[in-house]
């Protein structure tokens, strides 16, 4: 094999360990198919470095190593093989760990390394001298067969309290050997950021070695504590994608790299990279199967999600003083919530996102805002339901309704029997193309049987219902309730396969407003498929 | 109105805003009830002060204020009311806003002020003179009507890197006029720690002010931006329960005061308070219906979980060699294998708090542990049931169920009619004291209607049920989900009058779940009333 070259700017690193140390957190678990997608989606990130995984140690990682060689064409990022120093008492050229480090082709080698001495005695059981040999050895070894080394200090922090002298023993025994950069680890992840800038800059000044940072985020300052030790000189940030990883997770790649670029005017990624994070944070999350964070910094969907109507006309003015940065930079974009303080200036916002012209029309502005404040009262919510706001908005702007049936009647019941069993089974009556459409269902429960004789009635006439899959379901009693009794509003979200979208319902219960919800997610779909609503005059 | 005398040791203030600015989270949406609900947890907490909204301009707020007058006797926190400074070019004491906020009778006002001139311009369209007099005159008049002040400098962030005179100048006029703390927010959440702190200290310099600080977490640095304040002499810290807030959200509680008692040793709470914080955190999530994140920092069911294994026996001979802080510490424990939420300890301790002694019983122990780890693989959550946990201890406890009916079968019927009218009604056939008990009763809902007719069916039995109140209804589809197709989880809460409790039911359709929440509600409530239980023989 060849050797990518070093990239032209060393300077600073950026390396990702989504695929090793991420993959550690609960929940995760990656298949050599998931590992290969998600190192694309890194590289055309930008990263310089992804750490794959542990060869040797890990079957599927030995054998990610051997399928990314040939499977993927990296343009910016070197792949790294993670392992440990050789085994006490042993030769390095006789440690089988070692010797499939240098199998797995990878061009740089992360090795992890003890440098708390406590964890060398308990947890390596050996001599804090030989711990020493351990890293110097390694380190030469790889380093002699033509491979880049780095060494994580494990538990360094801990560490350097504990006895700084035998932590920066460590780290003068691996770039004394030959170690590009010595990382230091918080692997506990109980560091606070002025204890990192502190701890980075001792060892900096002490060894002069190329420091990196490792950071877990259990006191929920992973991030920081990454830009801390920049601050301090450190010139290699580990991070994951989305902040996975063990216990609570690691330093997140993506609130990191965004700081630099954007806070720090450092360029750490490739030119154009930034505004392609959004939608790689989602096809990774998509990859290892979580949904992504709503609430993440730079790329979650309400990370730039504006209640609008108190400064909505300042906001039209000048949306600069209204966010920390443009929402474009990064690729994701700004969203007005309607909620009850909507106004005509937000409604008008969130028409243009909609690309549904409001702008000229002041009659059909004010109609929106009188049924969204109607609607409100009555206990809907638009703030988790785009798919009905943009509904209402669009039927007010065609002045019609854009529905796909009419409802005539429907009932479900539902029954516990005295074997224990429960049987649900509902029944609808439809007109759909001038058409009355009877059809029962049996479900899980009301919702369900309803939700399934519904699309038993329509399937002939609107097969593309078939597509769509309801993917959550939440329901709850509103203010100045009394029990059971009161007004119910129900959200619903759709998908079919490509979007996800969410609708509401209210009425005094449960199933009343779940049918409603059901009624807009599917008109919505409908839409959206570019099925033609029913005529005006039905 | 008495107010509450300032408490004992006012140096340092945890100022909770969850109920103002939390609240502003996309997906929240919050009841006066759930308000009082969450009020309740804070104070618990101990934080010192409750911002418990905006009094006149969000009637829900009012009614808040007005309500928890007398239904919260706060033991540690003072309420704070939320409000603008005068409107420009009128006198403070024509202002309706500001009239609102003293009829609120909070003992605290917290103020909101612009501090960045452009704000000035664009959203309050009037001059950089005129606002300083609407801080001074708004603060001096609710100082004299005996209310404490703290003034938020909204945008100050910004406002300081763009004119640091004017926005200092804000900082002066408000403390000059005799604001107890002047709160310097990062209104849009682009700073990051070492910029917070040079801010935070220049002004502290320039103006010796007593400071606070409010950070947003675009950045992802919210909890480190706050610390960075309170490292540069901030003594007042505005957070949110689990970090709910606009767009990303606001610096969470939980770990802002974990870091200062844990990492600084700085006594911010009352004792022992730290040790019921996950316990908090999750019913907080469970009031506001948000799923609890799982890898928060401290509070998250994986941020002491560890991959056993690897590492199992160095863990067992020195635990805290592999975590930053011992879990008891915040109500966590650490987790060795899958799912092991209830822990012997903590069941114990529970029991006792419930007066119920299990200590000496390591057998009946070990049955509720594993009763309970059963219930919580089939998506049980007690955390928001106190009810349904306390009545799953005294079973066990007991040795025999503690029951007043038996069910047979139910039947609900859920109709919508071709003239646009619902129709409910539910059918119950029930055991009671040897006898069979038939009944039927209409509805709003399915659940209603159960719920109607199951009071029905026991009223000659059971008189005490017509005293129970159902007050509140919650239903989520649980994780791993596909729709209405799977597992809901109902949370219930009802009301004797004197006290309110809640009861969790899990099932494959909503009204399965929610009968058995039901079921739940009402032994607990005829235990309650010191009605007998059906006997261990029926």
């Amino acid at each position: 094999m060849t050797f990518q070259p070093v990239p032209p700017d060393d300077s600073f690193h950026v390396f990702d360990t989504t695929l090793r140390d991420g993959a550690q957190r609960e929940g995760i678990n990656l298949s050599v198919a998931d590992k290969l997608v998600i190192a694309r989606h890194l590289d055309e990130f930008g990263v310089g470095f992804i750490e794959g995984g542990w060869p040797g140690a890990v079957p599927r990682d030995t054998e990610f190593f051997r399928r990314a060689r040939t499977e993927i064409d990296f343009r910016h990022a070197q792949l790294v093989a993670f392992g440990a120093t050789r085994k006490a008492g042993t030769a390095v050229q006789d440690d089988a760990q070692v010797a499939a480090l240098l199998a797995s082709e990878a061009p740089v080698v992360c090795l992890v390394a003890k440098s708390h001495d406590r964890h060398v005695e308990l947890a390596l059981r050996t001599t804090p001298a030989e711990n020493l040999a351990m890293v110097r050895e390694t380190v030469a070894y790889l380093r002699a067969q033509g491979r880049r080394v780095f060494v994580d200090c494990e538990h360094f922090f801990d560490g350097f309290r504990a006895n700084p002298a035998y932590a920066t023993e460590v780290v003068r025994a691996a770039a004394g050997a030959g170690a590009e950069v010595v990382v230091l680890c918080d692997t506990n992840g109980g560091m606070l950021p002025a204890g990192v800038h502190a701890v980075v800059s001792e060892v900096l000044a002490a060894t002069g070695a190329r420091l990196g940072i490792h950071a877990q985020d259990d006191t929920g300052c992973a991030v920081a504590n990454t830009l801390a030790a920049v601050d301090a000189g450190a010139t290699h940030v580990q991070c994951t994608a989305n902040g996975y990883g063990e216990r609570v997770g690691n330093a997140n790649l993506f609130p990191v790299v965004a700081a630099l670029e954007l806070k720090y005017d450092r360029r750490v990624l490739p030119p154009g990279a930034l505004r392609e994070m959004t939608r790689i944070s989602h096809a990774i999350a998509e990859t290892v199967n979580l949904t992504p964070s709503t609430h993440q910094p730079y790329v979650g969907v309400s990370a730039f999600a504006h209640k609008a109507g108190l400064h909505a006309s300042a906001i039209k003015v000048d949306p600069d003083l209204y966010q920390h940065t443009d929402p474009a930079l990064v690729g994701n974009s700004m969203r007005m919530l309607v909620s009850d303080m909507a106004g005509r200036a937000s409604i008008e916002l969130k028409g243009r996102e909609l690309g549904i012209d409001l702008g000229g029309d002041r009659e059909l502005v004010g109609r929106v805002v009188d049924r969204v404040k109607q609607a409100e009262l009555r206990g809907y919510s638009y703030e988790a339901a785009d798919a009905s706001f943009e509904l209402l908005l669009r039927e007010e702007a065609a002045g019609r309704p854009l529905r796909y049936f009419r409802t005539e009647s429907w009932r479900a019941i539902t029954e516990y029997r005295p074997d224990g069993t429960h049987a649900i089974e509902a029944t609808v009556k439809l007109w759909a193309k001038g058409e009355r459409m009877i059809a029962t269902a049996e479900g899980n429960g009301p919702v369900h049987a309803l939700d399934r004789a519904l699309r038993v009635a329509l399937e002939r006439t609107h097969p593309q219902l078939a597509g769509l899959e309801l993917v959550d379901y939440k329901a709850r009693i509103l203010e100045g309730a009394h029990g059971t009794q009161s007004t119910t509003r129900v959200l619903v979200t759709t998908s079919d396969g490509a979007a996800e979208w969410s609708t509401v319902g209210v009425g005094d219960n449960v199933v009343a407003a779940s049918w409603q919800a059901l009624d807009d997610a599917y008109a919505y779909g409908l839409l959206r498929a570019g099925v033609e609503p029913e005529g005006a005059g039905e």
